[in-house]
């Protein structure tokens, strides 16, 4: 059988008169007194349903398409034809309605159609993508990860994959996981008492990544222009609306790049795959828009017409102290700004994205490039309106003498970023790069308030089921 | 200052008499006696170097142009103009050489413009990228990675990222990792003596998983169309040429679809993505050409002009067990096929890539759907001419009352796959997918004997080094 899909009708692709066959699950069934049914039919292609009409003359009427329900899966054959009803154009006039499977039991049938709260879809992360809400998400998901992919691609960026499995214990970015395949029940210990990691797997101790970061900065020293996106860890203890304990992100490095060329391809890319989700998502965010939040589009389009602001992180804490507002968290030079003084400068004085440069030395980390006022390094955040923090980067130091100053002031071993050293010492470039969290960004994109319903199967503490 | 890339330059991108800046590392440098010097210089962007001449005249020319060595970066500012010279149609005219980088020791720098045995350069994962060798090899997983992710975007297909940690220990593919944040010099012990997993970060023993494919089943009956392509991990003691512990995986999965139209999308995708790689990385192709394996372009040639033979497990057996050739390991219905076998088939019966399809049950997975003949399963294996399976895939059996036999007969735990289970309980579909190992492919496009030098950082038995 030789299928269309949802969107390509629901497109226009296919001519009116055609002869057609669409495999997809009903959504709804609706029976009319005159002797027909129309079944709502989803196939995930795209967010609307394509309607088939099923006359009672179908030798399977009575004994199959009047037990259609919600999820079972069928396959219409038919013509396209111009639809008499209202709200939609076309429609599928059938001639057979093979059925594929029925629901067991549609009364106990976890995902029947009526709206189900967001904490109740998780329990059943298998099924929820079945619904409006999980489609339109997932859908949104997939369309801004290859726009993240096509920019790059466009731009002359090569996509690196950094490894997961890291024995770098100095990431620093946050608490890890350990990899091993010892038996936990029979730790081998050494002659100290400790643990003997020389007979582990890797023959040490070793950890999921928390970002790729200084590992992508390698080949950014050889091919100028690179990025990572993939899965990155944190075993930390936060039950949050923000936080996963694995998600992706999208890491670019650019040699020969400066903080400003930094935050000028951050500006770029994010108007470009929010342009793309837009154009192409336009049925399912027209969808989060009904029924999750107005704004949605509103802020996208407000967001690409923005010329992002620019300021230093000490006039931006001058514009904080000097301002109205009573914030919860003090503000004071040195301090790291919280979301509501992100907030703050996004949305009420800025009223655009802005870029926050040049972070106190303290509050950042190691690999950041020092200032010439000793006290700042070369560090940017990316504010949004309504969400705050979207984009943390920085240009890296890539002096060794000061690189090493830092990793000593902060009690770091040397020995262990050996490597990462080398690139200082054998055709060192000024290079610039930042992270994306993407997951934050669907969220920012959606609406929908927790980054456990911006990924298919969210792992969190005390959770990783399925 | 705006760069151009050296990949524009050669493209042709940039006019004659152009001003230039670019940026990046010298490959070699040439003295003329004319008191001109010549710098090869390579930005990563594309294999081939341009050729800067700088005269004798620059104020630094003495004090360091003249010490440039092999990775040195350099900024050269100038004029392209038509080459003199042999082996470039165009070349810089420079004006200005700014050097950013030295390289500290010239004599001990590890990446000497010289040959380096591949082992060698695995000692230094940070700086091989700059090799002419691996510089065309990590270009080529590039072009291929994005052709993956175009090819499934433009047929309809949706991206789906799966867990990597996953609690399952029930997918039986290979050995896995665990995952924890438990203390190791103390592991928390339940009342029987065992470790207490409920301690542990995720309430449970948790482990990096082997395939997204039971993942993606469920988002498969949802969009019909979707694929993962991400990390997946073995914890294989296996220190071979075709073994890594942490490797990419693409995985589409396509409900509506059985094993012949599975069989389908997979030739597709090859040809659509060595199509790509010969369009979009020819400098890079014919290196590995002159330098790796001859046989490099005209076997994805072939290849892509090939129609797959297609042939029954049963029919493969008869085609070995009748032939001439001796092989080391026995044929008898019943064997897995040995590469010797696959080989075999490709290269000298079929002369062409080839579908061995309808294994019998006991070899494969639960999962596969069982024939009528009740020995066989719709699984299948794409064998390709000069290195044997390249894809492995199978319909997924649909039917409930099948599939809990099967779970059953290989003594798996019903309960663990409830969600697995309810795809058959609702609206259940046929369905099909395929595996395909990234770096194996790379291995067969590129040549390179060893899928380490596939991955930016392999990880093997006890490596996780950088």
């Amino acid at each position: 059988m030789s299928l269309v899909s949802a969107k390509e009708i629901l497109d226009g692709k296919v001519a009116i008169g055609s002869a057609v066959t669409l495999a997809g699950w009903v959504r709804t069934r609706r029976d009319s007194k005159a002797g027909f049914s129309f079944l709502a039919i989803n196939d995930g292609s795209c967010f609307n349903n394509v309607q088939a009409v099923v006359s009672k003359d179908l030798e399977n009427y009575e004994n199959e398409v009047l037990k259609l329900t919600t999820s079972c899966s069928v396959v219409v054959e038919g013509t396209l034809v111009e639809s008499q009803g209202q709200g939609q154009s076309c429609e599928i006039q059938a001639s057979a309605v093979k059925v594929l499977g029925f629901v067991e039991d549609p009364d106990t049938y976890p995902m029947s159609a009526k709206r189900h709260s967001v904490e109740y879809l998780r329990q059943y992360a298998h099924l929820r993508p079945r619904t409006n809400l999980m489609g339109a998400v997932m859908r949104i998901r997939n369309t801004l990860a290859y726009a993240i992919h096509s920019f790059f691609q466009e731009n002359g960026f090569m996509w690196v994959s950094t490894p997961l499995i890291t024995a770098s214990d100095c990431e620093g970015a946050g608490e890890m996981f350990t990899v091993t395949s010892l038996d936990l029940n029979n730790v081998p210990k050494d002659d100290k008492g400790g643990v003997d990691y020389s007979q582990d797997f890797f023959g040490r101790h070793a950890y999921l990544t928390v970002s790729g970061q200084l590992n992508v900065e390698t080949y950014a020293c050889a091919f100028s222009k690179v990025y990572t996106f993939g899965p990155t860890f944190r075993a930390e203890d936060s039950n949050t609306s923000r936080h996963l304990s694995e998600f992706w992100m999208c890491e670019p490095e650019m040699a020969f790049t400066d903080l400003d060329g930094c935050a000028e391809v951050a500006e770029k890319l994010l108007k470009y795959v929010f342009k793309k989700v837009l154009e192409l998502r336009r049925d399912d965010m027209e969808f989060i828009v009904q029924r999750v939040d107005s704004d949605a589009i509103n802020r996208l389009e407000k967001f690409i017409n923005s010329d992002f602001a620019k300021v230093d992180y000490t006039d931006a804490i001058d514009i904080l102290l000097k301002c109205d507002k009573k914030f919860e968290y003090p503000v004071a030079w040195g301090i790291d700004l919280q979301s509501e003084h992100e907030r703050y400068l996004a949305e009420e004085h800025f009223k655009s994205p802005v870029v926050v440069k040049n972070y106190p030395k303290d509050i950042k980390a190691f690999y950041m490039r020092m200032n010439d006022d000793g006290k700042t390094v070369a560090a940017m955040d990316v504010l949004a309106p309504g969400i705050g923090e979207i984009i943390g980067g920085s240009q890296r130091e890539d002096r060794l003498e000061l690189l090493d100053k830092r990793i000593e002031e902060m009690g770091l071993n040397k020995d262990a970023y050996w490597w990462y050293r080398d690139l200082r010492r054998y055709g060192s470039v000024p290079h610039s790069g930042f992270g994306l969290g993407f997951e934050r960004l669907i969220v920012y994109i959606t609406g929908v308030g927790n980054v456990r319903d911006a990924i298919p199967f969210p792992r969190t503490p005390k959770n990783a089921d399925f």
